[in-house]
C-alpha cells in the first residue's frame, strides 16, 4: 500500500516533536542531499501558466528514491480564502516505479524554505550571529524565525512589513516563544544591525526592498520573495556588490535576483561551499546573499524525512493495485468476471 | 477537501455500472474531448529513466481543469509479483490551482487505452465490423474485445499469443461475456477473416508482428503495443502501406510505428477525423492504421469522467489545508503556538 500524509498528520508530527526539533532534523537532510548534490538527476519545474496563476510539477532523483512535487501560486487566491500556494509530494521508489507516500507539502514547502534558509546561513552568514532582520511578516515568516533560533542561535527578530496586521500576527505567533521581537518602523530600521536579512515579500514586480545605503559590511543576505521571472527584491547594485551563492543556476539564473544580471554573472552554487569545493565567506567585511528560489532536490530532501519520521505509522491508501497475479489486471479490475461455470469456461475454450 | 478514488473505488464502480457501459462512457468523454483538442495546452512527457525502468510525468489542460498522470514502467516488475505499470492522477482546478482528486489509474489507463482504441475504430473502420483479431493477450487484452463490443458492436474475438497461459487468463476472464472467442494457432490465423486488428504485445524492441502478407484490403489495424523510442511492432511495409492516424504527433514520431518512416511520412491526427477537418477511410479497401501510443489528453478525459461519475460520493483527504485566514499558514501548522495569554502578547507587541 501506498502511505497518505495529510495535513493532520504533519500538525501532529510538528506537535509531539516540536516545531524547532522539526526544522533542525529536516536542516540535516536537506544539508545531506546539497552534500551529494552531484548524483541528483536535476531537472527545471515544469509549468502551466493561466489567466491568474501558475501549476508547476517538480523532479528530482537520486537514484534510488524519485520526487516530485505539485505545486501552485495563484495570487488571487487569498481574496477567497484560500491559500496562494498549495503543494503536495510523491516519493516513488525508482526500482520498480512504485509510489511510497504522497504527503501534503503545503506546509511541507513552508518548513523546508525555512531550513534550507538556515542551512545556507550556518554556512555563509559570520559565526555568532544573533540578530535576524525579517522583511515581510507573510507565511514564510515564523518559519525563518524558528529555523534561524534552531539552526544558528538567534536571540532576536526585527520584524517588517508594510502590512502591519501581518506583523500582528507574526508577533502574535511567535509571543510564546521566547524570541525577542523588534516591530520594525521600516525596512532601514529592521535591517540596522542584524546579521542576517530574510526578504520574504508579496512584491509581484521589480521591487528594490533593499538598497545600497541600507547594507552593512559582513551583513548574510537571505533572499527568497524574488521566485519567478520579472519578480526580484534586491537593487541591482545590492546584488552586484555581495558574492551571490544558489542553488541551481539555470533556473536561479530565470527566477531569481540575478535575473537583474548579465548572463554570466559570477556565481557559487550553495553545494559547493557545503562539500569543501568552494569557498563560502571569505571575511568578516564580505556581503553574501543566498539568491533562494527553491529547488526540487530541497522537496525531494523533505519527503524523504517524514517517510522516516513517519514510516508505517500513518494511512495506508489504495493507490496501486495489489494482485495475486500481475499478469491479470482484468481479473482485478472486474472480479465479477471471474466466477464463470466451469462448463462453460470449456465451451469457449474449445471455440 | 480533496476527493480520493482508490483501486477498490474503481473496482465498485466497475461492478456497479458495469464494464462495457463504463467504457462507453468514458470514449464519450476521450472522443468529446478529441473534438476540443485545439483547447488543449498539450507537452511532451516528463520522463526520468532509470536503469529498470522510467517514471513520467503527463500534464493536460484546458485551460478550466489540470490534469497530470504519474505513471512507471518497468518490465522487470512481474518476477517480483508487480506491475509493469503503474499509475495515478491528479485533477486540478486550473483558476485557483487546487487538487481536486486523486485517483488510482492503473486501472484506469488500461480502460482509457480500450476506450481511445476504439473511438479511433469507430471513426477509421469499415462499417460494420463484426471481427477482431487481438495479437497478444497481455493486460490490454481483455479491454480491448470489450470496447470494441461495446462501441462497435463486435462479436467475435480471434486471439493469438506466444504465452498460452496468457490466452487461457483471456478465455478465462472474457468466458461470460457473450463474444466468440477463437483461439488462434498463429498470428496470420488469428488476423485471417478480421476487421480490426490490435497489436498490444510486450515485444520490447522492433518486431514485425504484422507482416505486409497477412493484411486483407480493407481491415483496420490499431497498434498499441509499440510506444517508446525502439519498441515497434509492424513490419515498416505495412505501416508505409496504410493510411496513418496519430493522437500527438510530434510524440508518435519518436515513440509509436511512424519512428520506422522518415520524419516527413504523411500522418493525420485523430482530431482532425472526428471534427470533419480531415478525412477518415476513404474507400472500402483502404487499410487505415491508428498508430496510438497514448496521450494525457486521454488521461485527462478519464479523470473528468471518474470525477463526474463518483462526484461527492468517494473518500475525503486533508492533501490541502483549510485555514480561517490563508495569511497564517503558521497559526495552523502550529496550533500549540496560538494560545499565549494577552499579557505576554502586549509585552511582545511592545518590543
Amino acid at each position: 500500500m501506498t502511505q497518505f500524509i495529510g495535513t493532520s498528520d504533519i500538525r501532529t508530527l510538528l506537535e509531539t516533536i516540536g516545531i524547532e526539533p522539526f526544522l533542525a532534523g529536516l536542516a540535516d537532510y536537506v544539508e545531506a542531499d546539497f552534500r551529494r548534490w552531484e548524483m541528483f538527476e536535476k531537472a527545471a519545474r515544469l509549468a502551466s501558466h493561466s489567466r491568474d496563476g501558475v501549476i508547476e510539477l517538480m523532479p528530482a532523483s537520486d537514484g534510488e528514491l524519485y520526487a516530485m512535487k505539485f505545486v501552485n501560486g495563484h495570487p488571487k487566491n487569498t481574496g477567497e480564502g484560500k491559500l496562494t500556494v498549495t503543494a503536495f509530494g510523491v516519493l516513488a521508489d525508482v526500482a520498480t516505479g512504485y509510489p511510497l507516500l504522497v504527503s501534503e507539502m503545503t506546509i511541507l514547502t513552508a518548513l523546508r524554505t525555512a531550513a534550507t534558509s538556515a542551512v545556507a546561513a550556518r554556512a555563509l552568514a559570520r559565526p555568532g550571529a544573533q540578530v535576524l532582520a525579517l522583511i515581510g511578516a507573510g507565511a514564510q515568516s515564523e518559519f525563518q524565525a524558528l529555523a534561524f533560533r534552531a539552526l544558528l542561535g538567534i536571540a532576536e527578530v526585527r520584524v517588517f512589513d508594510l502590512d502591519t496586521e501581518a506583523v500582528d500576527k507574526f508577533c502574535h505567533n511567535l509571543a510564546g516563544s521566547g524570541l525577542r521581537i523588534h516591530r520594525a518602523a521600516s525596512t532601514a530600521d529592521a535591517v540596522a544591525g542584524a546579521d542576517i536579512v530574510t526578504t520574504a515579500t508579496a512584491t509581484k514586480a521589480r521591487a528594490a526592498v533593499l538598497t545600497p545605503e541600507m547594507i552593512q559590511p559582513g551583513v548574510h543576505l537571505n533572499a527568497i520573495g524574488g521566485d519567478c521571472p520579472g519578480k526580484t527584491e534586491l537593487h541591482p547594485d545590492v546584488v552586484a556588490a555581495a558574492s551571490v551563492f544558489t542553488e541551481f543556476t539555470p533556473q536561479t539564473r530565470i527566477e531569481g535576483e540575478i535575473q537583474q544580471m548579465a548572463p554570466d554573472f559570477g556565481v557559487t552554487e550553495l553545494w559547493q561551499v557545503l562539500t569543501g569545493n568552494a569557498p563560502g565567506r571569505r571575511t568578516a567585511t564580505e556581503v553574501t546573499l543566498f539568491d533562494s528560489v527553491g529547488f526540487a532536490v530541497e522537496d525531494f530532501s523533505t519527503l524523504r524525512y517524514v517517510r522516516d519520521l513517519t514510516r508505517g505509522a500513518v494511512r495506508d491508501i489504495d493507490l496501486v493495485p495489489e494482485l495475486d497475479d500481475p499478469k491479470d489486471l482484468f481479473g482485478l479490475a472486474v472480479p465479477a468476471h471471474r466466477p464463470v461455470p466451469a462448463s462453460v469456461l470449456e465451451d469457449v475454450l474449445a471455440g
